[in-house]
């Protein structure tokens, strides 16, 4: 098998998600760079590659992955071996429940608003609000119902889907200024992953796209 | 156990979904309506059962589940004799992939930018435009992919995931007045879908808080 290629960049979550996925899963992977401020997402060569016009696409057992939860779930289907799904048999509907549900809190309620596409379409010189009211929303959901499933982790002790999708959406709460002591269980969360090789390594400073000046703080 | 007991708004596409999916396993449900024009999924009653302020929520196996795509999922792990993922062994992980792929094209990239919260923040004299934008960039993708991976329905000829997401969102795209003619294979499937009785059930029009003066034409 050849080893696997993601198109990427370094500032989008959904992509900073798979790559903390296959950092975990400790599987080898090409790293291509697509940037959506100047619109490579959009050129004819990426199109051919994933017609979504969007980023992360995974190339891997000779098939073109897109969307990055779907890429999380065939990874974990395909590659058990280091699980970012709840396993023991006895709690793992409940506990799968749980990932899943906080999950999606993220994937469907919080990021797609507040993404590149949108914030350009209600108007770039709002965006900071925008993303502020997107996220906070989502945040206030999320603390209520983690608070109650939380270990060391969102779901107990073990690293999965949640945690790997919770990180980049600090990120962007960063970004957007949002006001993290509402959130006294997510911000524990974070500040346990944040140290943890397979998110440093998959941090948006640690890109190979992320220019030079932005290094030192890729949150701006 | 008790019968399950859905929250629900008629119109809510993520409802929509919730009971298409009952329907298809045959679980019978009790049918809870949430008003979101009156506000009702923000009263005090309403955020003690599900803090995220939206519908659906289910109350199932003594758990209160939000988020569609994760009741689904929670459905076909603890319900699986009808199922709604692919089961052959060999095509699984393949056909699975294609299915959460489709059905993430919409819960991720299509139906939170267009869902009644953004576009009352966006402005609802926009709505129009705004939801006929949104569908439409998803929709362009999804017919390119679902041309591939189609044969009655979106994956293959069994109904899955997929296709309880892509008839609500087509209901959605009736509203906002998406030209159809644009995509071939999505309208196919969805006129094999919208007699099925599971669907028929489910629709918007066919529930008890849909009103009279709307019940012929639901999707206005």
């Amino acid at each position: 098998m050849s080893t696997p290629v993601l198109y990427s960049y370094f500032r989008s979550s959904c992509s900073f998600r798979v790559r903390i996925a296959l950092n975990l899963k400790e599987i080898p992977f090409e790293y291509k760079p697509i940037n959506l401020l100047k619109g490579e997402q959009r050129g004819e060569e990426y199109l051919a590659v994933n017609p979504m016009g969007e980023v992360p696409a995974l190339q891997i057992d000779s098939n073109l992955l897109t969307q990055s939860v779907s890429i999380m779930e065939y990874l974990e289907e395909t590659r058990p071996e280091i699980p970012i799904l709840p396993r023991d048999p006895v709690l793992r509907a409940k506990a799968s429940r749980a990932v899943r549900m906080l999950t999606e809190i993220i994937t469907s309620g919080i990021q797609p608003v507040q993404n590149l596409r949108v914030l350009r379409k209600h108007g770039l010189e709002h965006k900071m609000e925008w993303g502020k009211w997107a996220i906070t929303h989502g945040f206030d959901a999320f603390e209520l119902l983690v608070s109650k499933t939380a270990g060391k982790y969102c779901v107990g002790d073990e690293i999965t889907m949640a945690d790997i999708c919770l990180v980049p959406q600090v990120f962007n709460a960063e970004r957007f200024d949002v006001d993290m002591k509402k959130y006294p269980t997510i911000t524990r969360i974070h500040q346990a992953l944040a140290e943890h090789p397979a998110f440093v390594k998959a941090a948006p400073a640690a890109q190979p796209d992320c220019p030079d000046e932005l290094k030192a703080d890729a949150t701006k």
